[in-house]
């Protein structure tokens, strides 16, 4: 199979969204929209710096790549809506393999209805995706990480920490037998949920700050503090886990639900007003929603993340999520 | 300087575009648009396999990776407006050679006044770079390459063959001091121009069926003729090359202008009674236009190309250009 007719097998035969012009099979790709923003973002993923064989089967690794680009369309309260796919092939992944990539491609954007509307297919010597994802939302509910304002509730939905106790799990050197819902962590860790849902459900609140936790807890809250120059204040013991998380040794647990990430739930900020909104919109989306801290009013602020520990002094806690260009 | 350091670095201070809502610094950039199509296309280069340190600078790298894409966008007939970039950096490269990249990005970008809205910087084990760019057209000058029609004139932008002789300059082991014109050739290899004004330019014809130069004369040809389901025939003798193009072996001028692509002009095809709009279009942006051949109006059509020599037979040109998946 060579370049064209692995293209050709790869693209899409019909279109499901209305707004689509031309797809696959031009010199770019063609789209119409009248009354809504557009929104897109790209993500690049290298085989063993963020995934990796060993843990992940390719449908995991296409479905998990996607999903992480969904997660980012949800965080600014966008549908997602089109998809393209840069690939750079490897001489030791065979044709199979890059098919049960675009099948996890294909899974999780047939969930939400996406098309995959262009992209690139080359050789190199190590595998390299390129993910651009483009949605749409209506123009005065873009949930910037800058709209948080002081005395907003602080919220997250899901549990934190799952997706590297996962990684854990298919990592570690003991048994799995030691452990409770191994299933479900690996889950998590290979095919998260971006919470598209929940972001479309909160539609009738006015104003919510959003971002979604791929870098951690701690990078993502500094990201709104900062954005909005307002000082956040995190309950320690609001932070949601899951039931057996506690089986996994201390450290790890924390290092996991502060500065774990890719766990791609939403992060964010709403007007306490607007709470039994938020509440009513989680019940309806089927997603767990905690309140786990606040945005302080007092004056003297400065766009920095506090956590406040039971019997505890209150730390600062600073942003250190993960960071791939370490040089 | 790490990675959220380097992004700070290279992320632009103001926006250009007037669509702009939100660049890069939140989950995804944001964009409006209420009358005109939205138009992307996007690119992945590989380090070794689309272009090589040893005949390009830094530089010259981004320069070109952006003009592909930028190329794209002009032979759907659309005006560019943003651009994102991944990039996945080797250990090899320096941080000042990335830097190098961006500035040739830059350097094309701001000529046509683009914006740099987001993208995602890694680290890998050799340099990728992903491009995706966005555009903006009028729904009903929309350049489809399915749009050429019985009787209409083949027409070439530019000299085509010149960005291979270029490559055959840098890399051949003669001496240079035989050629002519050798920063020509050089230049059209490393910087090519999109032909975006004269895109612009034609915006007075309703139908234009066009594709870019990249993969080749014989490879776009096909596209257009199997996409219209037309016969396209080419007169050899009226293929444009530069007036020292002669000075390189036959064999190879033959295979160059062919089959060589990367010359980033565009070929299309008009109506015969839109052929002098198409001429003054040519000459208000300024750009070297070439009539090359016509689609037959002969019945028994196929979809094919075919190459009319003087005092020989005609001969089919198959679609045979680059092809950098090849297993």
């Amino acid at each position: 199979m060579d370049e064209f007719q692995f293209i050709k097998h790869i693209e899409q035969n019909f279109y499901r969204q209305s707004t689509i012009r031309k797809g696959t099979g031009d010199d770019a790709a063609v789209f119409t929209q009248n009354y809504q923003e557009t929104v897109v973002a790209k993500d690049m993923l290298v085989e063993n710096v963020h995934f990796s064989r060993k843990t992940m089967e390719p449908f995991h690794i296409g479905y998990k790549g996607l999903a992480a680009n969904i997660s980012d369309l949800a965080a600014m309260g966008a549908s997602p809506a089109f998809y393209l796919v840069g690939i750079s092939i490897p001489p030791n992944w065979s044709i199979k393999e890059i098919e049960d990539i675009y099948n996890g491609f294909k899974a999780i954007s047939n969930h939400y209805g996406m098309d995959l509307i262009g992209g690139d297919t080359v050789s190199g010597n190590e595998l390299v995706l390129s993910v651009t994802v483009i949605g749409f939302v209506n123009k005065n509910r873009i949930r910037y990480r800058h709209l948080a304002k002081d005395g907003d509730v602080v919220f997250v939905t899901g549990h934190l920490g799952d997706s590297q106790a996962g990684l854990h799990l298919l990592t570690s050197a003991t048994s799995m037998e030691r452990f409770n819902d191994v299933d479900y962590f690996i889950h998590r860790h290979r095919m998260p949920t971006p919470r598209v849902k929940f972001s479309k459900a909160i539609e009738t609140i006015p104003r919510v700050s959003l971002n979604d936790i791929s870098d951690g807890l701690a990078s993502e809250a500094n990201e709104i503090a900062e954005a909005s120059q307002v000082d956040i204040i995190i309950f320690d013991k609001k932070i949601p886990s899951h039931p057996s998380y506690n089986q996994f040794p201390l450290n790890d647990q924390k290092k996991w639900k502060y500065f774990g990430g890719e766990d791609f739930e939403l992060l964010g900020t709403v007007s306490p007003s607007d709470w039994s909104k938020l509440e009513e919109a989680a019940r309806i989306s089927d997603t767990r929603l905690s309140k786990i801290g606040y945005v302080s009013d007092k004056k003297d602020r400065s766009g920095r993340v506090y956590l406040e520990r039971t019997g505890q002094s209150r730390i600062q806690l600073k942003k250190e999520g993960y960071n791939h260009l370490s040089r």
